[in-house]
């Protein structure tokens, strides 16, 4: 079952290490079949070498078995609060990527300093708060996913297609499995050159709304005109 | 048509990937052919992986596409300001390498600290200022163009290759494609090797005038006498 | 003799250039077969690249050799004070990797800064004491290993497989060889994430109790639910 | 003629570009028969992938060429100066490797932090004073070498193979073109390891005197016992 959306989750898995994304066995990428309600995730631990398209884990949005022959990822409850909470994602991928991972230990969200950012996150990238003991103790990976709902209540998720979750990593999501790796590895790139740029100068003030308005919106949106259409 | 420059665009365009310049399809380079008036340059949004000889587009000085199945960049507008103010220019490379972009975020001109910088740019490289609500909201591209152009008022293009466009990225250019894009790794090198002294010693100054000269001046006009000649 | 010891020590060994935590004949890697008290380990200043399974050493845990045509490692009398220390481990590794030799020159610890720290480290790994006098002059390799285990007094060595040493580099450890080096990449990994984290933010606080106890449990002891079992 | 240093110090050329200490052309390595007085090095300008044996050049101690089609390194009198200076090593590398030259940018010597240095160069890699007006207008690449021995008029250039030049870069050296860039490759990991020792911790002081003792000595010298002997 699902065969094509398997093929494109197990692509966009195999871009994380290609990317440079994770070691070893960290991260996940899944995807949504909205019509019949199922959802494609990585099995949990398998190293990216060795992983196949049977080795994908199908489960329905209560998180039920409904395929598989391994355990899917233990971040699947996350992966699913995201699935109910943002109604237009069709995949989402977490990673323990170098850079963006700084920036989530550190507390602070990656202010819009620059264009390449401007380019895809409308807006600084959120870090959620600390997580409080009762969520972590009780339903963590739900709770994880509550929190970066909570995050967004006031932001539109299909222009800040990624968060970062206090002392832990970032979240991407996007259209489809490509997309949200997409997505990841830009975030990456943006936390990176984000701390290069805070390190050679503490005051650097964020982007003009302006700039940042023109970057995200020829990009994006009706008025798009970059590239091929 | 202009066969001979198109392949020389495309091995250009080819090098930003293989020297780490670029990630996805970020990034362009363009050749000009001056007898003719007309520009080579890069599709918009195309993966450097597909890219082929046909793919490029040819465009006139006023921005005509001429020749091409496919949008020329988004940013041709900025390249062809350049080709009008710097007449002895023969391709522009725009990128958002990760350590010039950083100063170009920093809002700071890259100070010459060493004899790397020197051996290739004889200066500071120069961060615009940041650009007006106007010239972002019309005619963006062509305006990016024009605050490079009075960033060069009093300095000379031929002797400082390259420039850092406020909270975005760096253009390069040159003789050639492949020296334009020889002088954006070069940028990119010099940029973090900045960085690092920076973090290392906040107040490092420039390096002495006629230390700068004598690598510039070594390398570069008729007194130059490394390499083979 | 120890066959099989001796194809996971020298994989082992080469998992080291491979996850690029050496440089030249930095590093090595041994096992021991507690069952015989024997310890496989790699032969001194051979290059990783000549290492065959042939060259490594055998000693017995009073350091005479077994087998062997070279010299093992140097730092020999430090593996095997380990052995002796740490009853529950099997294999011990000694890099000089980048990060974490940073923050051992630095003579801090790494504190636990978020997840990808807790999955693995249960708390802050340690940095030892510097090494006095008398330490260093007499039985130098010897003392190495004593004032790791002097560190790890009030630590649990399984739950803590790592160590930095004092204006030297980090040792780690496992239940086997590809354990440990496993343990010493995710260190080199946590190292650089928490380098980058105090450089955005000199304040940052470790993580809380909470969540490292969730993280790190989730995956080791008896409770444990991340991967297959 | 030479043709087995020629070979050697070819093969060490192309070290460079395999050890990430170049870019394009930069950096060159020479080495000397003593016997006859005369060194064989790389070519000015020349990139690597086209190297050949048939390109090196060879000049006699007072800089005359003597065989080659090419004009030799522009550095070749610093090369020269050295090899009459110091009458023990065989062999000089010049690069502008990142590290290491952030270090020369910055004006400051490479304290020495910890063991990865100490088994190498014993006590702080020198950075030179800045090089006076007249230095650098007269005879620049012979005044650099000059520069370096005033450096050295204290320190023993066999227990310390290494120097960077003030607002350039480094230079380093051994008794053959192997080991010279042996060391220049150490040096950049050292460099690099010190530039996140202090980033991390601005008041990390040098290692004990009786640990760089140790390692150097263990290493090199008549007691040496690391590697097979």
């Amino acid at each position: 079952m699902l065969e094509q959306l398997k093929q494109q989750v197990l692509e966009a898995n195999l871009m994380l290490p290609k990317y440079g994304l994770v070691t070893f066995t960290w991260g996940n990428v899944s995807g949504i079949d909205r019509e019949h309600g199922l959802v494609v995730i990585k099995p949990s631990g398998v190293p990216y070498e060795e992983l196949s398209k049977d080795d994908l884990v199908v489960v329905d949005l209560q998180g039920n078995k409904v395929e598989g022959r391994l355990n899917p990822s233990s971040d699947t409850p996350t992966h699913l609060a995201l699935y109910h909470a943002f109604p237009n994602i069709g995949a989402v991928v977490h990673t323990h990527s170098t850079w963006a991972t700084s920036w989530a230990q550190s507390g602070q969200s990656i202010p819009a300093l620059g264009t390449t950012h401007g380019d895809y996150f409308y807006g600084e990238i959120p870090c959620t708060r600390k997580m409080m003991t009762g969520e972590i103790q009780t339903n963590y990976e739900l709770e994880t996913g509550n929190v970066i709902i909570e995050t967004f209540a006031d932001l539109d998720e299909m222009q800040m297609p990624g968060v970062l979750v206090h002392s832990h990593a970032p979240f991407c999501w996007g259209k489809d499995a490509i997309e949200a790796v997409h997505n990841a590895v830009v975030l990456e790139e943006v936390a990176e050159i984000a701390h290069h740029t805070m390190t050679l100068n503490r005051t650097a003030s964020p982007m003009d709304q302006v700039l940042l308005d023109k970057h995200f919106l020829r990009k994006h949106g009706a008025q798009a005109y970059y590239g091929q259409r």
